[in-house]
């Protein structure tokens, strides 16, 4: 058996599964969140896929060839993303571990801490960012793709505002203990206008997707 | 290469999300959104993990154990709805290929087509039914469970929700097409009544989370 970390993505589906229920932080729901994002990407794909190269819809081939384009690169990242948020607290605890005797050494667990909950609160943050540019490529494919896969679209919204919702939990709780307050300031606004903006394309996408059933 | 059905849990999750974006009906929609709901009772679950056992939360041991039963048995139940969503249209799709040449043969051909609606809207709909059961356990765990995995909890519901409104749809598109009205107007009724549950349960929920973090 290697040492190395497990890539969830070559994984069954199954060990994922498992792995995220299991007694141990990683994969938790950063991770988590970023598949829930991966998969909506994967719908706006698909009904781009089941609407591309047909002459019903020749009239926006253009634009639809160009959103697949943008739904399989935000899929690419969010798998990324699923790995990352996987290790993206490691450095937290291994900093939490250094020696604290002296002032110097606190001084240094102390600044390695907030460095690593830095990178612990930028890869959720990150997720959110891809996740609400899933919501965006979904309510496009809602109204140019196949109406026959349009509920995929809208599920593909619903999937990217869970997304979003759930790496904003994860930037939250991490931003509660980092000092740096121009950080912490810029990743709350950051955040707001994400979930708002997710909020409205889920409703809205929602809305084209229910007027073509 | 095999010609039986791909078993999806037992696939690389790279396949999965792969086969989901690719220019094939299934998995689509259903599917996923039964696997946003598997990824919510996973992390459900991940919470008891990281709960039981543990002296300082013994005064909830008892109500944590069966917590984690009931969201393993969701998460199961759910893993076979990712499948069996993957093959509920086929019967539709044979159905319209029948003959239709005599009125004999008509006859048979719709109501074949009438009775594989029916399992194509159950599927979805028992995914919504085991998925509002995440959102209800989801929100015992935000309240119970160890407050360092709250964000995990928080995203079990935002999942379990998300699973609801995905599956929904997919059963309403179904309706549209099925004539037996009361098995319409009761299926309807059914999945008005669990979205409002979810949408509440996942407001709830969220507010718990917030309250800890």
């Amino acid at each position: 058996m290697s040492d190395g970390p497990t890539i969830y993505c070559a994984e069954p589906l199954q060990v994922y599964l498992d792995d995220a229920a299991a007694n141990k932080p990683a994969p938790g729901g950063g991770s988590v969140s970023a598949c829930a994002g991966a998969l909506g990407a994967a719908l706006v794909s698909m009904v781009c896929n089941l609407t591309r190269g047909r002459e019903k819809f020749a009239g926006v081939e253009q634009q639809i060839v160009s959103l697949v384009g943008e739904s399989e690169a935000a899929r690419g990242r969010l798998e990324q993303l699923l790995q990352e948020d996987t290790t993206a607290y490691n450095g937290v605890i291994t900093a939490y571990k250094m020696p604290k005797e002296t002032a110097e050494e606190q001084a240094a667990r102390s600044q390695a801490v907030q460095d690593g909950l830095i990178i612990a609160a930028d890869v959720p943050l990150e997720i959110c960012r891809v996740a609400v540019e899933v919501c965006r490529l979904a309510k496009v494919a809602a109204g140019l793709g196949n109406p026959q896969a349009v509920t995929d679209a809208g599920i593909g919204a619903i999937l990217g505002e869970a997304a979003v919702v759930g790496a904003a939990l994860n930037v939250r709780i991490n931003l509660g203990s980092i000092k740096d307050e121009a950080y912490v300031t810029r990743a709350a606004a950051e955040i707001d206008e994400i979930l708002t903006e997710a909020a409205a394309l889920r409703a809205e996408t929602l809305e084209i997707t229910l007027a073509k059933l």
